[in-house]
């Protein structure tokens, strides 16, 4: 239990260096009879790919999902979904430097300090690269919610202080831009933000967001395993995530009770729906049929090629200075990672709730 | 599994309504041999217990806590903890109307949407006293923790948009003012905003930040049980919080990597440090020797005495004027709820760490 | 996680030493809806109580049951179900003499060896008080799974080399003996046979077995959560246990594929039956339909009043005598844990199937 | 959490089908600094390949394994460890019949009605070759063990009623015979018997026995984490046990306490030991220091070539004559796997152990 599984029933275990023989995630807990192609997943992994915007680093990496296991005749089994990408473009050589000292805002000296020695090619287990497995399996869940009609997405809320207009909201946008903003305007402008941060040799922050549409309500467990903090967990488990929030998130802590309150209202079909959303679809930690909004704030990208100052392993005050292909930004391939983050949350929560009351369970058992 | 426990190796489970017989906790893997009394839980217990100032509710609550197993001869035993707290004042008749209808910003929809029903007295499950068994649990991890020479405090950092500010910190201070804020004027003016809310039949939100001083390092696992991970759960579990942040937080969305990393340096002794800490003490999610600072966003108490909107259980979209007595302000008393839920995180996250390598495993057993 | 809890949806935590304050136990992710009293609870533990016949200590242990949360109105409302039993009957003085010795076949010696000292007070966790906390949480179990027409029930099926005979097994005999067999005859043979070890000064051991009826098909998950398996960990948990066997256990390894397989048949309703059960109930770890049949066997009571050797804390090695009130059987007083066990494992095993299908859920959620 | 991960510190989690594309394995929490090849876990998957006697079946698999992941330097770095071996020999075509019938002995039912349908190649998921995943983490978790002076063997105790005589009892003649029975004698009649049940077109059952040299005092947790209870499950959890013993086992269900009680000595030196081992190396579900001794009852190969009765998927009552290459006892080639699963379980107790008192912490941090 070193941390590399996430999850209760729909539970995924992680494995994989960024420069090891390959990276992988076996799903376990997947409802047997979804179908499911490698393609559904491909899709979802291209979408972190390298390489799709200017920026984005130019390496080559195919990232091709293989299916191993858990699979039969195009549908789940019910039994563990084995997914592997290899790594084509192991170019060890590229970060031989890095083995002798501790860059900044990364985990180099804290893998030293806890297991005496690491892996020190581009990052190793804490790599970016990590989050290959968690997005494959994000896709598994997306799948499976999508069979029960319920949707998740995301898009960048803001970059440094480019932020979207919830007026201009557009959802059509968020693939039509390089970073994935509902916001043609803003995207325009964080484009431009982006490019005069790599101008400068330095990096910026951002902020991604996420919906979870058609939710039932019921999903979540009344105290440690609340909906929202095993988002909150799953979200701040992604390298570079700082903040977490839900609804209306740090602005409820600066707001009176007479606003921040969401009412209850009866349609005329006698459904009960919430006003407003600043719960962010969960009341007492139960989702409460309104949307699931969340957001994750991602800290810049640690690696910039300014000179900075540092400590070797002999310690040595030194200064660096970074070489290598770096983004200068996280968030656009982080969108689809918060994705699937926020999916394999949801489903396994409402997994969890099957059995919450003996009627359920006489439903299934058909008693 | 549902939900009602928190840790790995140091995991508590709690249980008990607010209007029950009783409210308690059991702490199984307290390593064994830490001197513990009832009075080591009291004063944590105290410390969130109503009445404490004009901010919080006047209900007599004794609080008194017992230990029932576990400790023998004034030491802990290794064997799981039990801790009962005694609902003296169950006073159901208060509470009788709001089994009728659904408050806005409670639980209580989503509880008869799950389960099929709920003990509508005074919120049952989801009830602040539930937070009871946090604290006291806490309690134990902060003696376990002093132990090791760590030391973990929080303070309220804000209500509404009165904040504390830096230059005027003043850890004494904490505990001089009625709200555990650690700057005296800070405090006047926001129990000032607290009273004009009060008046003003509404209630308003805060920010509590809690600190870990004297960290070890390599504590927190590298994918999903990250240390800030565990924490953003372990926090946004607690009722009313709608955000979390470690370090520099939301604040990093915004940054640029030359300012946001935290470089390395070392001293003439030999010892790695980090110049500052914007990244609240871990970095790829364990820790890294500096403070952990971490912040709770809390949204105002939901029980307002101004006239709200809801439905009742029939259906009918009605107006509703809660009663009772409630306080205007969460964030006070929720102080030693963060602070012994970042207690508890901090000390599995070492346990957990206790075999990373060979080496540790080869120094417990002596060989 | 130090070994206090067992399951993983229906999951209970137990707490407390045989001269603590009392014993307990936690029961979270009891389905919401079952109707529960305290008096469902009594029954159980009345049935492991002294006292009961005169192969039992004439200690007088009360052993009244409260339950202190999650049940409302007479039904579980789905939070933890928190049950006490008080110690009444403390009387240390007893015990002073073994804090200085390690008795053979007691956990003493391995207590002060992996926690550095130990509640030398009547066995302190490792006695068999403990399973008061199992007890209750099997009768909360058993009373779900009544509700799905499941029932379990176990007996004492041999004492020493005293075995019931199949052919004069009467299920209604069991509550009319001392020790629970259900055959007349053999019961006077055994009865007879603990008198003689009793006045031997010696005890002697036995084999209880354990029946589901009407079990349903499809509990129980392929590979290291086998429903066999899972009853296993459950059985050898208790103290004493020494085998475990499912079917036709232990003759399996003796036994011909060609009579050891159950045949498939048919009946002419459609439905599919096995023609034999050795298997006992399950295939490749998975509930088949045909009553689950374990047995569990127990050691002989390991306090004698005959001399022994062992050594003291000093290091000498030392004759002694135990003092006290000691069964000269474990079993009789077993029957009703292995029940509870069983129960608890079959309860929570169906839970966790719940979700093994797409179309189950689907049958839950409505859609 | 569908199953397929067993142990708490150090996890596994093992995925793959007889005729998918692999079967693999996820070891987490392995302690960093542990040198691991290749060649350490492909001699542990030779011992469970066929084809290594005229007892197993003929078809060639390779089982190669490959590390993909969590070695670094021939060192565990403490990130996970991908373990995959190909399944090379997918003939589907041998296997289409099974598709339309339930093998009695087999999980086909089982697994139809758990999921709605089924992988029916050669046994899925049940088959197996499931246990190349826990014979690889096995090794691993071996080779831990020997860091620690801790050694882990197993060996056949009996094939039907020909069992080994323990007064011939010879270390060395294990790998001497294609049945890894350390008794030249048995191992000679016991291949007799095998021969006969084979030409009698049938199988036969047996027993596998395990022993732990060298344990440490103090692993094991006390209640429901004892280190038998987790032996149990492990054992129990290989496909065809159907029943465990430790120490004496079935035997203590017969005996006297005064026979069965182990004594306590002290030697000279001041090491105090047991003179007996009926316990088989733990008390009170922890372990004492002696060896650990334990023994798994497996049934005979449900696949036999007589013709039997069973049901087709159209629920008609029909003949059945198995094809293909099928062992005509498990036995030999469990050895290994039994010795696997010994081994995980008692290193992750034994990594549990390290908290169960402050003074160990301390000892870890250096306080």
């Amino acid at each position: 239990m070193a941390g590399s599984s996430f999850g209760t029933i729909f539970r995924i275990t992680t494995w994989g260096e960024s420069h090891g023989a390959g990276i992988g995630v076996v799903v376990d807990g997947c409802p047997a009879g979804v179908s499911l192609t490698d393609e559904d997943i491909q899709i979802y992994l291209n979408r972190r790919k390298p390489g799709q915007s200017r920026f984005s680093t130019p390496r080559i990496e195919d990232d091709k999902v293989r299916i191993l296991s858990g699979v039969f005749e195009g549908r789940t089994t019910g039994t563990p979904i084995s997914l592997v990408v290899e790594n084509n473009t192991q170019r060890s050589s590229d970060y031989s430097e890095i083995a002798s000292y501790y860059r900044p805002g990364h985990a180099d000296y804290t893998f030293d300090e806890k297991y005496g020695f690491r892996d020190y090619r581009g990052g190793g287990r804490s790599s970016g690269r990590e989050t290959i497995g968690r997005v494959a399996a994000g896709a598994i869940a997306a799948k499976v919610l999508s069979e029960l009609g319920i949707e998740v997405f995301a898009y960048t809320k803001s970059i440094g202080d480019v932020s979207i207009s919830m007026d201009n909201f557009d959802r059509d946008e968020i693939f039509n831009n390089m970073i994935y903003m509902p916001d043609k305007d803003a995207a325009v402008k964080a484009e431009k933000l982006i490019d005069d941060m790599r101008n400068d040799l330095d990096s910026i922050g951002g902020v991604v967001e996420c919906t979870v549409k058609n939710m039932i309500t019921g999903a979540g467990e009344p105290v440690f395993d609340k909906l929202d903090a095993n988002l909150a967990k799953a979200i701040v488990s992604i390298g570079a995530v700082k903040a977490f929030e839900i609804g209306n998130g740090t602005e409820a802590s600066k707001s009176a009770g007479s606003s921040n309150n969401d009412s209850f209202a009866c349609d005329e079909n006698g459904h009960i729906y919430k006003k407003t959303n600043n719960s962010g679809g969960t009341l007492g930690g139960i989702s409460d049929g309104s949307d699931i909004v969340i957001r994750a704030h991602f800290k810049p990208t640690p690696s910039i090629f300014k000179e900075q100052q540092t400590v070797n392993k002999n310690g040595e005050n030194i200064s660096i200075n970074i070489k290598g292909r770096h983004d200068p930004v996280i968030v656009p391939r982080a969108v689809v990672v918060v994705e699937a983050m926020t999916a394999i949350t949801v489903l396994d929560m409402i997994l969890l709730s099957m059995s919450s009351s003996v009627d359920k369970i006489k439903k299934v058992l058909g008693k």
